[in-house]
Formats: C-alpha cells, sequence, structure tokens
C-alpha cells in the first residue's frame, strides 16, 4: 500500500552536511535549528504548543533516499564492527527513510509564518518535515526500559581550541554560541567508525564555516576555521 | 513537497471499531496487538530488537484519512470546551494523519513471516504500519518536562460486571485476558465529552463480541456481550 506525504514545513540548521551532525537528538544543546512551517500552516495551528517542553518532530533523512536501505546496518555505537536489524537502530537508510527526533521546544514565533526554536538538534539544513507532536512525559518517558545495544549517553571527546583557531574565531566575529556549537558537535567525534589517524585534519561545515579539527586519543583539537562564500 | 510512502506491514487489534480505544497508548495494558511485517522484511531487520522493551510504531490513521484535517481541534482531555492547534495535540485529524504510538515489546515470531506481539496498544485493527524503531531512554525519558494541557495519567471509571455479563462471558468461553481487555478499555471512559446520559447503552466491537456498557458517575456497568457472526 502507497500513501502520499505532503511536507509541512522545513529545517533551517547550521549543519550544512552529514558529517558532524549528532547521531542522537539531544547530545548537542547548542544546535539550534528553526522549523520553518509552510504558509498553509497559521498561528491556530501551534495554538497550545508553547505550554510544552519538548515536541517529537517527524522528518525525512532527505538525503538518504538516494542511497537506499539495508535490512542490516552497522551502528556507530557499535564500532561499526556489528550487524544489527535496521528496525533496532535509528539508522537513515530504512525503509521510508523516516525519522523522529525528540528535540527542546525553545520558542514558538508568529510573524510572517509560523516558526519553532528547537535546541539539541540533530537535524541537516533543508529538512523537509512531516509532522510535529508534543511530547506527553506519562505515557513516553520510561527511564528504566531496557533498550538493547544502546547503553546510555556515548563517551565524549575532550576539546581544545588551538591558539591559531581562537584567534581566527575572533577576526571573525563569531560568538560564544559558534564556539559551543563547535565544541559539543565535535566532542560526539564525528568519525567513522574505525578511523583513528591521529594526523588526519577533519572538516566539517557548520553555519558557513569550514571547522578543522584533528583527534588524538580522547582529545580533539580545533585547528583552524574558514568562512565559505 | 510530496513523498511516497510504502507501508511496512499491519496491525491484527482486538479494537475493531474507532470507538473504545484509549486515546493514548500504555493505558490499557491488556490491549495486545500483532504487528505483522511484510514479506519484504525477513528475520534479519529486526535482528537485536528484542533486547529492548518498548518500541516506537509509526502509523497512519487510516479511518481518519477521509475527515480531512483541522488547524483547530478539541481534546477529549479538555472535554471537549477547548479548542487546541492540532500539533499541540495527538489528534488523528492532522495533516498528514500520522500516528506514533509507544508500545511494549512482548515477544518477536519469526515463522512464515516477521510479528511482533506489542502491549498496550491503541490501535485499530488494520492500521497501515509505515516504521518501528527502538525506545532510546536516555534520549527520550524526560519525565520532568511541562506538558500543557495534558497532565498525567486521566481519571478512570470503577468497573462493574453484571451477572448476566459474568454468565455470558462463562457461555461464550471468553477468557480472563479478554475480561480485562474489556474492564481497561471502558475503565477509559470512551463516551464523546458532554455525554452524561445514565441511560444510553454504548457498545463496542472487541475481538469479534459486541460489548453494551452503561456510565453512572464514576461507575461503568458492563451489561451484556454478544458474539458476532
Amino acid at each position: 500500500m502507497q500513501l502520499t506525504i505532503n511536507t509541512i514545513g522545513v529545517i533551517e540548521s547550521p549543519y550544512q552536511q552529514k558529517f558532524g551532525i549528532a547521531r542522537q537528538p539531544g547530545l548537542v544543546n547548542a544546535a539550534k535549528v528553526w522549523l520553518v512551517l509552510d504558509k498553509t500552516f497559521t498561528e491556530e495551528s501551534v495554538r497550545g504548543l508553547a505550554d510544552f517542553d519538548y515536541v517529537w518532530v517527524h522528518f525525512v533523512f532527505h538525503e538518504a533516499i538516494k542511497e537506499g536501505w539495508s535490512p542490516l546496518v552497522r551502528p556507530p555505537r557499535l564500532g561499526g564492527k556489528q550487524k544489527m536489524g535496521v528496525f533496532a537502530t535509528r539508522s537513515p537508510h530504512r525503509p521510508n527513510h523516516l525519522g523522529l527526533s525528540l528535540l527542546k521546544l525553545e520558542a514558538v514565533k508568529i510573524d510572517k509564518g509560523v516558526r519553532l526554536l528547537l535546541s539539541g538538534a540533530d537535524l541537516l539544513d533543508g529538512t523537509p518535515i512531516i509532522d510535529i507532536k508534543p511530547y506527553i512525559p506519562f505515557v513516553e518517558a520510561k527511564p528504566e526500559a531496557k533498550s538493547g545495544f544502546v547503553q546510555g549517553r556515548p563517551p565524549q571527546l575532550n576539546i581544545v581550541w588551538s591558539a591559531q583557531a581562537l584567534m581566527l574565531l575572533a577576526d571573525e566575529d563569531l560568538d560564544f554560541e559558534f564556539k559551543e556549537l563547535v565544541s559539543q558537535s565535535v566532542a560526539q567525534d564525528p568519525r567513522p567508525a574505525y578511523q583513528e589517524d591521529e594526523l588526519r585534519v577533519y572538516g566539517m561545515l557548520l553555519a558557513g564555516v569550514n571547522v578543522s579539527f584533528q583527534i588524538k586519543g580522547d582529545v580533539a583539537t580545533i585547528v583552524s576555521l574558514v568562512r565559505t562564500a
């Protein structure tokens, strides 16, 4: 059976590439995105929503569509060593490529249209949105639930800023919020599983800035920043 | 932007009508359903899933599609007196008619195909499924989250079985599990908001049995049971 879904809005995010996006929502608090609703949806459609702390965002992993899906995937959490059934993971390479993120609702803004400011986001710029729902803790908070191979928060890297990177941050007028976004994002260790080349310089495009970093052991060093045209 | 979604499976549920289905998952533990995956999805696709206590079931409110959607809805929780924005509710009358339920995973069964036994269900028989995801408590359990007009578990009715209904239960060889399903479902008070006619007999089709009940104050009486052909 086939269904036709219409997107209801789109995400404006500092994450302009898949590389570097947190693998779960809530890990990078500094990652703020705007969910811009289509003009069809007026202020009425979000009446009462601002009284909720969290919202479910239903989205489409649009960049994964062309990559298809597999019955078995290798969760980064397992170091890429073990295969799990796609329905036992949150992998983007799933049938229908549907994503679900619990994001903190920071603000509901009504001006020319309706926009939601959401933090803790793990969403790529341009992500199509297909639904928004309020979070209902008495039904959806199960802190004691057994969760297979996903055991708590993954370990974070320690972050060091090079003198050069700090200088460029000042030169480019990049604020503390941006610095936090870089630190928190890199702390998640965005490297693909099994890559442990200390000399390799990784690049990550964040809010129009190319951020370079290196990782040695559990320390990541922010090497440089370059604004893109 | 439009997307095409393929269903991945279907629900086999004792709930054969919308009337009487719990308004949130987890309220009626006795409501067990089978999620039957399409043949495309083999054992591999659910490898590791049995190690999770809860799963997210993405579904379509298929019976609500023809009824359309409204920007404002009247949540039963507010006695039908107040309107809320559709995105601040879990109403089926929403754009795209997408549903999301957190259900307890009781068993993963592999025989001719793949089936999941799920409890606490609020799903109609025949509900089309579009995704299954594992529940990740470290990201998704937020017991302290503020949740607007949805304040905890709604009050339950007390259940009384009439002598006649108990007799019919025995006559029809209906087991304790079925009795629990009736009791827990009716305890949710399925009446539409504002209906408080003590003499009215309500009927609810559960697993091929027509269940009649009356409600007076906070007591619901199970009046009769009739097996349908």
